[in-house]
């Protein structure tokens, strides 16, 4: 049966760990990628992709930086809409080709998303997530002396000379602001690329207006607020594993298959899965299926078509209708 | 009558010929020429957005050069990209909070949108579009040794020590590559935001791909492709003087007004319009008539509304039908 399929992909997608983010190696990233999401819409599968943004943020915040004595920096708000530009393009160009070379020329567009988070979220009590370059002390008192909005941590050991970073709150999104357009789209059958980098964040201010924060939403997070929005029937988080496993790093550990919501919340509670890692990504794919939805799948790349049919990934299903 | 209206933003609808880009700035320029669009919104019109970025684009390639020892520098048609996301942003989240108070919560998407040109443009062999860092003979000297695939010309006077410039071809556009999903979201009542900067410009490669390529495609000649795809009514220019005019800088100077096709070529053809600047605005609008436009109108921001209803602007119209 054909699905509506948000597919959240994980930062390998587009940059391995050991690349510097050059053009060349995003797009051969890019197209190993594309080659699975177009396997998945050959079945007849419709598409909602998101995908993070954290290289190619902090290559740009870095670039903003470096060039303040010329051009003005541009705030992270700001620099999340252009990842959202530049990585949607190298997906929507490299799956249009491969779908025209395939005879099946779906369109694909990438919109600029927000998404909505609130300032009282107890992130922003005690900001946790870095971002931007790595500072010297010298660099770390100078930066926060120009921009006293700026919270910067050490999040290296002291014996880093450059161990400083600015810090941002991680907080919990709350709503996919764009989310009439991008049902439509998904309706009239486009293969819609958004919420990239967990969206762009968003706050109402006191006017009632929205307005951009500094602020890094979990794109897998993000990714299950777009699947209730377009009223997605599977959650798919496409990671740098094959499955999610209890007693990590145990000889106890084992990877976890098909589980019931219930199970799986069990397995949660238990503190089997990892903060900041495979953590958000089962509260994100619980989320799904506690608003509705009918499975949600965390694997890898290579094992995205394997797992749509059951066999590979964890997969989390509905808990059974008692009485 | 209700109208499909594709409107082309002009440089100061973004940034200001004196500012230097901040957010600030941006967000302010941007808000200006919103509440424009909103008050044609308000008409009931459908919209379609189309905005330059050749500031946006500058700033961008200054710091992406700026910075390559420590990250690398993305190539032009990813730059493109980005400034899609950083301006439809900033008219997305703008527009969307006007409308919200308007009580007339229309959807607005920003989409990431290449368009079609050819190697074989004749500009490919003489190019003319400076774009990126002014630099020395010796910084000139050592970009040519560094990418040899760059064309370095000499744009200001010999006593000036800044005055070489990339430059890159300004191609016809041919075609918009997303054009499938851009009508469907017009056709779905979605405000789109698209062909930013004149639209990300790629050829297809000897493979018989689409791929980027470092050019700039004049942002009303794409403008004009577009208002073709989406089947416009009208095609509205906004520039910063209030009509096209004749004689220009002479004592017979004059705006003209209301024209046909037949008599704004003959203008044209007589030289009126000065390339690089006039001319290819005249140019877009002939070209959406002789498609089967209703309507092409070049005015400034401030007089959009008027010129709608026609008591302000140049007017092309078609010609009358004879036998």
């Amino acid at each position: 049966m054909r699905k509506v399929i948000v597919v959240a992909l994980g930062g390998n997608a587009i940059k391995q760990a050991d690349e510097k983010g050059t053009v060349e190696e995003q797009f051969k990233n890019v197209e190993t990628t594309s080659s699975q999401l177009v396997s998945m819409l050959k079945f007849g599968h419709r598409l909602v992709i998101t995908h993070g943004n954290g290289p190619q943020a902090g290559n740009l915040l870095i670039q903003q930086e470096g060039a303040t004595e010329e051009v003005p920096a541009q705030p992270m708000d700001i620099v999340g809409a252009m990842t959202q530009g530049q990585i949607g393009y190298m997906f929507q160009q490299t799956m249009q080709n491969m779908l025209w070379k395939e005879k099946l020329p779906l369109p694909v567009v990438s919109v600029v998303n927000q998404v909505l988070v609130s300032e009282d979220d107890p992130d922003y009590q005690d900001p946790s997530k870095p971002v931007g370059p790595f500072y010297s002390e010298e660099e770390a008192e100078k930066i926060k002396a120009e921009r006293p909005e700026y919270v910067i941590k050490e999040v290296k050991p002291k014996n880093v000379a450059k161990r400083f970073r600015r810090v941002v709150p991680s907080p919990d999104p709350i709503r996919n602001i764009e989310y009439i357009a991008i049902r439509r789209m998904v309706d009239s059958g486009i293969v819609v690329i958004a919420s990239g980098g967990g969206g762009v964040p968003v706050v109402y201010d006191k006017n009632d207006n929205l307005r951009g924060t500094a602020a890094v939403i979990d794109k897998d997070k993000a990714g299950e607020r777009l699947a209730e929005v377009v009223g997605a029937d599977l959650f798919l988080i496409l990671t740098d594993v094959d499955a999610a496993r209890i007693n990590f790093g145990t000889p106890q550990e084992k990877p976890v298959r098909t589980v019931t919501l219930s199970e799986m919340r069990k397995l949660y509670n238990e503190k089997h899965f990892k903060a900041g890692s495979m953590g958000p990504k089962v509260l994100a794919c619980m989320r799904f299926i506690e608003w509705g939805g009918e499975g949600a799948i965390i694997t890898s790349l290579d094992k995205a078509v394997d797992a749509l049919i059951g066999k590979a990934g964890t997969r989390i299903v509905p808990d059974p209708i008692k009485e």
